[in-house]
């Protein structure tokens, strides 16, 4: 493996642990404690599972890996505030859904060489990449960590006695 | 720049985003909304501000930049939860550090070359660091970006109106 090999591994670990995180987090949940706010009238904790579900399934065409399997999270979870919708997916459906999305992403990263990571990512055009090459798919991957690190400081809220 | 230098440039772009969000949550905020609880019964946002100071400020020697510029943040902000010590610095002095540490980082950061990022941190040990190479200076430039993110998601919690 060379230097560049380094860095997308290095990418992918603190991405995987993220992950880890968070089905330690969210997958120990009764049907009950999903439904508990991170704060008083703040998300739910099966909202912030959601809308992480949906914005990482939009992951897949946006690195190329294939198309979305749940475009359908996307009203419930993303376009939309929590509880301004009468039907959500249920508890279980976001668990499976969860699992199956981020499994797929995870056999996708595992293909791609370490130059697929600097190709660009498919929400910027040609042009915009020439003149920006930093719009790679590493930083679709960096963001979306990010991201779904942002929200777990808010889950472990809603969970008694977490930090 | 070569390609390795394309994937440490992400891992620096990554990092500004999230230090120029915490500017602008925490560097707006009044003597007043500082001392506020991010939820009820919670850590408070000065808390929490300190925190992440103390924790770059740390990253100084561990990226070998050279020495603490607040080790006394720890006693107040890593060491001990919040609420339990009797003084712990002021905000104006919590905004002066967290500006300064950030500062030194950045003109550490522009100083090291792609390779100086793969080289070990100073908390592994070299046999350590043979066995396992990821065990890196960019390692611990995205986990505590991450942890950043973690911190901002339960920051954003304590201001009104905010997501």
């Amino acid at each position: 493996m060379g230097n560049e090999g380094s860095f997308a591994a290095v990418g992918l670990k603190v991405w995987k642990a993220q992950i880890d995180r968070a089905d330690k987090l969210f997958g120990t949940l009764s049907s009950e404690e999903v439904l508990r706010e991170i704060a008083p009238g703040r998300n739910r904790l099966l909202y912030l599972w959601g809308h992480l579900t949906a914005m990482h399934d939009a992951m897949l065409p946006l690195l190329g890996l294939g198309e979305r399997l749940h475009p359908e999270f996307d009203v419930a979870f993303v376009s939309n505030p929590d509880k301004s919708e009468a039907a959500i997916p249920s508890h279980e459906e976001v668990r499976q859904a969860w699992k199956t999305v981020n499994g797929e992403l995870w056999k996708g990263f595992e293909k791609m060489s370490w130059s697929d990571w600097l190709q660009r990512h498919t929400a910027v055009s040609e042009e915009d990449f020439a003149r920006d090459a930093s719009r790679n798919r590493f930083a679709i991957l960096l963001s979306r960590t990010n991201h779904l690190s942002y929200h777990l400081g808010q889950a472990g809220l809603g969970l008694k006695g977490a930090a």
